[in-house]
């Protein structure tokens, strides 16, 4: 099947080692509006996006790597820059309140409907436990946002590598201040592979067979 | 900010009311071919996608609103087509096996290598309890692809309702032969959009500000 769509998926892959030339501003800008325009259920938004970029930052994910997933770790140093993909264990009427507010801000909802737009905040309290855990249901919403972002870098011929080999506590750690009680259990990496150095450049894309995956009923 | 990733995410949006118009066959093999190629962690693929088409299916589907989300059941006789993003509870070795098979028919792994990619398989491992629960997991992988779909139908000018106001088990019992295990919570609901009728495609787009939710560091 030939189609823009098709190549820019076929030509996706999980990058294993990278060169250190940097990601344009111009593209920057269009990934972050990208993950920003992220759908999600009653377009909730229950994440952060925090850019590690600085050489400053980069030494503090580095970090974060002492005690596990070694193999992710040159990718901090070399590449132009990692995502993280934060979301809220705990999203509350007044997380949602902000949303509802732009919503009034920009008309989409008029201020004396401002009760009733709560009225969705139904299917939060559906998947949250007497904790008032609900990480379950924001965790899956972030990823939504992943798979939105590493289709755009695609599109724009830019690299990745999505890892849930990360340490999360570490991360909580180091980017206490930064989460400020957010999660981050997965960060993409965003950069060009090295032609010589990446072996997963030059191997085939495998995925299941069709009928494998998708039942036409 | 004028970039055609960007025109296709601010075009998306959540249709609530369709026309009756099919999606031309050419653009629905490029979303199931997209659905398929989406990534997942380890590349696991721990999905199913079941898409209602025939009128037998939409019956079905239809009838799994009885109980709830009756809102959302006008979309399924009227679109053009539901697709059920369905996750594996308990992801397994076995299931696994089918993807190391795959990589090893297109020569992705050489056979003599079978054993240590699973190797992989300790980020399974990780995200699985006691009783072999890893739906948590499984879940969001299913939502790396939901992202991704609805990229590209956008990309398509498909209009699309991301549900997770569905039944999920009055989904699992009416489709419990297709499902053979798996949980879907969340539908896409795919088609066009009813200039008259859809009050949504008329309200301006809503998102957090970009300092809400992205932070440089």
């Amino acid at each position: 099947m030939t189609h823009p769509i098709i190549n820019d998926l076929e030509k996706r892959y999980t990058t294993k080692r990278y060169t250190t030339q940097r990601i344009p501003q111009d593209d920057l800008d269009v990934i972050y509006e990208a993950m920003r325009l992220s759908p999600s259920s009653i377009n909730s938004q229950p994440w952060k996006f925090i850019v590690i970029e600085s050489d400053e930052a980069k030494e503090r994910m580095h970090s974060t790597f002492e005690n596990k997933f070694q193999f992710n770790q040159p990718h901090i140093k070399t590449a132009s820059h990692v995502i993280l993909f934060a979301y809220n264990p705990k999203y509350k009427r007044d997380d949602y309140a902000q949303v509802i507010d732009a919503d009034t801000k920009n008309g989409r909802t008029q201020s004396e409907n401002r009760e009733q737009a709560f009225g969705a905040f139904a299917f939060v309290d559906m998947n949250t436990d007497e904790q008032g855990n609900n990480a379950m249901w924001t965790k899956a919403q972030t990823y939504i946002a992943l798979g939105n972002t590493m289709h755009a870098a695609a599109r724009l011929g830019i690299d990745s590598t999505p890892m849930e080999g990360v340490d999360a506590q570490l991360i909580g750690e180091v980017f206490e201040h930064e989460l400020d009680g957010y999660i981050c259990d997965v960060a993409l990496v965003l950069g060009y592979h090295d032609d010589t150095e990446d072996y997963n450049a030059k191997l085939p894309k495998s995925r299941l067979a069709k009928e494998q995956v998708i039942q036409v009923l």
